[in-house]
């Protein structure tokens, strides 16, 4: 069943995950398709369905256990155990990332970073020493490490990007301004500010 | 016509425009449907489909013009233009952005950038010296400026959307993890790197 579920529902799993993330937070304890729905400016007939591809999580008239749901999410989002994650790139982007304290309790945790210039190798990013990217393929395979965000200019992504995979790297959030190429079986989501800025001008 | 254009195809226009804008650095000339397919791992079908929303822009085994349909899609996405772009929030992610060479020559220009805290106010980053978030409302509306990056705490960045919204702007790119609640006629975009972490780890 799983398998065949497209990739644009697994996308907006997060977004649910996140909006009763917040709800629970909030104190709150049962919600509705149509309250979260509000919340993400989705119909609350589209997350309805969504989540019924996954199993019966709510009863018609009471709403949805909100403690229960978010536990069923983290687990088939798989983020009911903490993904130790390699931050390659120590500039500004990459140091944002290896600081940033908002994956907590999210399921990721950085735990090293890696950049290319001499400079940087050896300097403190938050707690993290920069490491040489030339050890990086040893270092990420030794670690099992599957998760890296890659922050490094558009010109030597691609070049990362296969060393990652030799490394054993299987999901990459890629802020170069560039498209990855990987084999089968490797992910990339990417995230670039212009290409969002850009959605937006359209319209304006 | 173009009013119709469903978002889902806006949003893979920036994605031709930047392959296409790094064929045009590499010096190429002309490309095809199925070549910009492979770079982007989309359809050749699918390519063919979203540009003949806007018109007629490649001869049928000649391929596409790259200088030409780059200048078409900056048309299109209205990026034949300079964007002054305030940002908010000049913690690392705000920082980071406000010093992101990335958006020369893609039509958009930070400007400006702010933030609430005392100890920010006043000091450098980059080019720019951070202004008091106290002002921004009447500082952005004296810009004209209608696109913001958005780089406050979760807990703050419905209360500055209501205030940049007030200001004139209508375009957001969000980059605190909550969904933000906006009226008709404003676009938000979102990076959560979270979301989109969550969204490969699915599938590990």
């Amino acid at each position: 069943m799983e398998q065949s579920t497209p990739d644009i529902v697994v996308g907006r799993l997060p977004l649910y995950l996140r909006a009763l993330h917040h709800m629970a937070q909030e104190g709150r304890k049962v919600t509705s398709s149509q309250e979260l729905g509000e919340r993400l400016g989705i119909s609350a007939a589209q997350i309805r369905k969504d989540l019924s591809q996954f199993g019966e999580f709510g009863k018609q008239g009471t709403g949805y256990d909100i403690e229960f749901l978010v536990d069923q999410l983290r687990q088939i989002l798989k983020v009911n155990q903490i993904w130790e994650v390699a931050v390659v790139g120590a500039g500004d982007i990459g140091s944002a990332l290896a600081r940033y304290q908002g994956f907590t309790d999210r399921g990721f945790r950085v735990v090293m970073i890696f950049d290319s210039d001499p400079e940087k190798v050896g300097t403190q990013v938050d707690t993290f020493v920069v490491q040489n990217s030339s050890e990086m393929i040893d270092t990420i395979k030794a670690a099992g490490i599957r998760v890296a965000m890659l922050a490094v200019p558009a010109t030597q992504a691609q070049a990362v990007t296969d060393e990652l995979v030799k490394a054993g790297v299987r999901a990459i959030l890629n802020y170069a301004p560039i498209n990855l190429t990987v084999p089968e079986g490797v992910r990339v989501q990417y995230t670039d500010p212009v290409t969002h800025l850009q959605r937006m001008t359209y319209y304006l």
